[in-house]
């Protein structure tokens, strides 16, 4: 708070605007709990259509580590484990809430965030060939999050690749959607809603980073996919009373587009300062086409930024640079661009 | 929705007018997340006063159920666990999540929803004798509910003996109050959130179904208590990205006392109700002096009302007919009880 | 050890003396782990014809409680529980081994240790009209033993009655026969091995109680009913290195019908002491038709019988006297059970 | 079995002989269950002896991954890790039975099967260095293996530094003596029962692939180290009803030195035929002082021996070679050895 501009991720603020007008404007009226309400099925049903997706089961939670240990509780038997880059979040970031459900994530190299399908098969062919297997935990599916934590994305060919060897060693796909509005939104991507729903078999749009308060939206495109999921999803403690207050939300979202325009505007911000950054001679740390930009600044330059905008710290290298993070999101401003690229 | 008026649970409506005041005037501002922020601060120093408990930790969890099972498990050891009624929320209607974290709920009678301080004296006896007590889940904490599921209240001298058995014991005590706001507010309470501070290694303060969009206050009175419980609440998916507007809204219902307040006054609109419904002649199931009121009606009692007004099912009877619940909340109005009352 | 003779529990000695035979007789020779060899493949045929269950898969796990815990936890989804008598192993002396799993168990009423097909059927009805009931744990299989914890046994009509009803509400059916030979060798018994393969899902013969230094034999007459079991006993630490000294140990015991033979001799000389016990005056505890006896002694009888004779202690009675367990075992001999008709 | 000789593993024999003559000997004397009997007594009191630890805590389970996995649930608090080698038998070849019991396996470099000090420092530094370390699992425990999965040994040195590092960073040190014998046996070897009773929280002493039929021990040097730990014992299924059946094969292991002795002896034979190895110019694939040696072999020469002797496949090289096992144990005899060298 106060005057100092800060970019250093996408949850700084809380929703769009047109989010709170709604919640205000059906505060007081009386819904049914649980997201059984109006709300929720109006929210489902956009979803679907966007998705391309009409039997799709679709469901609400909160944050993203929830429901990644809740969907990955209820897509894998216990017996297998979930295949994931060593850099996900799933593996990294989430203080073991999937091995707090008993299950192992079993770990692949990554580049710039992103698992290789030749990487997968590979494990996959070691795996089968391994004559202890039966005393290993069995990959039962893929975890990747598109866009990536690196900010990078798959593309429609990798995902397409990536889907076929999950069919041929039947292995579920789940796609962690955390910041799915800065894929949809970023200019080469070409992996669409529809897409998604057509290759994997469980998925979810985020909410939180995207421009609600909170919330996920889980898509199954096969209805019947998971039974009992709605009990799962209340023993894993992310079943929202107010359960309308989640759907109204991502109602808002999926009125007009709203989600794609959300993340467009904040990946055209982002190019914006992308391209300032590269004409003062910034060095990044790799490519990303989305709302999030690493670049590799000294000790010194990061304390000459500090008294007027915040960075986010990614990691250290080995010269003594750190990697800085610098994220737009749906609440970043032409005004706080301008600022900020002044202030590059 | 539409013409019929609902009085079947105390979470139908959205959150209290100052709480959504509050959200919109702040939605702009950053933040930092996951709870670091300055509302929480003040949230959490506002509670500290209200509880006489000026070193305690205070987290902002999402739900009942969720808070239920990780401060649970965070209090347990692996080999103990939890004494509660048989009718406790965390024995029936959680779906395992207790169990899901690995811990046996261990029941003890009713009644009315309480739990007797000699009932506990006696398991623990019992266990304590008990030549196999060693291949037995060894008890390690008193859950119980003020007010109960039963819309019934402890008294303050009750807590003291339980309290008291717990300490003889070492058995720690938990109280789940996810309706606080309607025992506070309830005109024969004699139990604070001083004593509940006193009294408790652990406890929450309801926001769900007293006045917020969503979002419990646990309350840990003796500082360090519970090591590490921020990644324990990160691992059970329970941590806000953007925790501020947990925070935010027991700013809000800790300023003035609003918490008090709006369970005072659904108290009394229940209290208004009860009265028609004596004079009326119905019978009660049993008594309740909080906002949840339970009586026995016929099904052509119930059929006759369902054009105009909704109770909540709780339980058949064997002669036929059905305990209902009329439920109060913070958003009940003059003019809702007063049709209520007319339709009796 | 020394001269008191005991007969607290049927696991005081070593191995029935044929087993440590063939212990020795092939301790030298080599085989490959994990119970690929071929002493257990023999055992596994000898099972499955004296079950008539020729396409049965089996495998033989440790003890009691580990066998349950990792049954219950392959026949379970993690929504569901396990139905059970109050008074069941898995409810009461398994430290919790079914809820470190993630499973509730549901009890039931008992009558001496047996649950009532009625109380199984009027459970899921209940269960079933529940509004709330994908808030609750949903019941997907029932526990129980054969003989009891109590040492009564199941008549063919009720196991037939509760397998009709777990069919026609779709839970499956385990049945622990921890003391199964004891059940086997009872004068009054119907219920045979083919009866348990033909009813049950899951069921296990008991080795250790019943004349074997460990091991339990679990039956899964549908071949394939439980996928990549073998990895998932493997992840209960249940998986035997040495596979082959338990299939050994049950080869022995499946050859010439020693089993049952075990199991007769055993409650012959319960049936002995009986007699004795009648004839003396003894009042029972409850009628039990197997291996293990149930009296009422006060606190100078038992202190009388403590120079020559142990007895199990079973629980406290309300007017201060005990109820003390007699057990026969495979090792029980003539001469024992004289002298202990003698001291009473 | 039949006539191929095999040095595949070295579990493929029963037990010592003098172990299946206290079984015989003991066979029918009556003993208290649990582990509570004067075998184990006598057994568990020869064990601190040898350990020079008067006051350790032990107890007796059954193999190996059961072993890691109840001893780890035992140690770790919930949102606490453990740090191992990727080659870590708790890594890859049990079945996710850390992850079923809520913790994750953090991996560390291996060089042999073996983590080095360095590496274990260097993952600390930056956990407590990351600025999302509470959002991370926190390491709460190194595991190693003495002798490591590849046959390879730690110096007391790097033991010594481990252990100082441990102590450093709060880490508790577990060390896994699966074949624990063959570590002790080893002419280089300089760590002995002392030094690991010094130096560790807990460490198990091998019995399953050391001579016992089945059977771990486990040292817990601090007298009441792990409260409760009975309990959590029998949770996990490792509690042995006739536990004296391992007590009494430990006393014999532990009687005039005979452990260390057998493991003298395999590794000695193991010294005649890696000489007979070198000598004939076949290839190592890395140096290993104990019972395990590893040697990379074509397809070509792997049938030549298959009608005569089967080794153990260890993993494919790229060039299409196999990395082999060849393993003694107790139950090698001079003639064998003498036959496999001729062999070669």
């Amino acid at each position: 708070m106060g005057n100092i501009l800060s970019f250093s991720c996408d949850y700084l603020e809380g929703a769009h605007p047109k989010i709170l007008e709604k919640l205000v404007e059906t505060n007081m009226l009386q819904t049914v709990g649980y997201g059984l309400d109006e709300y929720s099925a109006s929210a489902k049903e956009k979803i679907r259509k966007a998705c391309d997706a009409p039997e799709a089961d679709i469901y609400f939670l909160i944050g993203g580590t929830q429901t990644n240990a809740t969907m990955i509780d209820c897509m894998l038997r216990p017996y297998e484990g979930v295949l994931s880059a060593v850099t996900g979040h799933i593996s990294v970031h989430e203080a073991g809430a999937i091995e707090f459900g008993g299950h192992k994530v079993l770990t692949l190299n990554h580049i710039n965030g992103k698992i290789s399908p030749y990487d997968i098969e590979n494990y996959m062919k070691a795996y089968m060939a391994d004559q202890n297997k039966e005393h290993m935990v069995m990959p039962g599916m893929v975890y990747l999050s598109q866009p990536t934590e690196y900010g990078t994305l798959y593309t429609l060919k990798e995902l397409e690749d990536i889907s076929s060897i999950c069919k041929r060693y039947k292995l579920q796909l789940y796609v962690d959607g955390a910041r799915l509005a800065y894929a949809l939104g970023a200019k080469d991507n070409d992996v669409t809603l529809k897409d998604l729903a057509r290759l994997c078999d469980v998925f979810y749009i985020g909410g939180t980073k995207c421009g609600a308060l909170f919330g996920e939206a889980v898509v199954i495109p096969k209805h019947g996919y998971l039974p009992h999921i709605f009990t799962m999803i209340k023993q894993h403690g992310a079943l929202l009373a107010k359960g309308r207050i989640t759907g109204l939300q991502f109602d808002v979202l999926f009125t007009d587009d709203l989600y794609t325009k959300i993340g467009k505007e904040a990946v055209d911000y982002a190019n914006l300062i992308r391209e300032a950054l590269y004409n003062k001679g910034y060095e990044f740390a790799f490519h990303t086409p989305t709302n999030q930009i690493f670049i590799k600044l000294t000790d010194k330059q990061i304390s000459q930024f500090l008294d007027n905008v915040n960075f986010g710290f990614w990691e250290g290298l080995e010269d003594g640079r750190k990697i800085m993070r610098i994220a737009t999101s749906f609440a970043t401003t032409k005004e706080n661009v301008d600022k900020l690229i002044k202030l590059l």
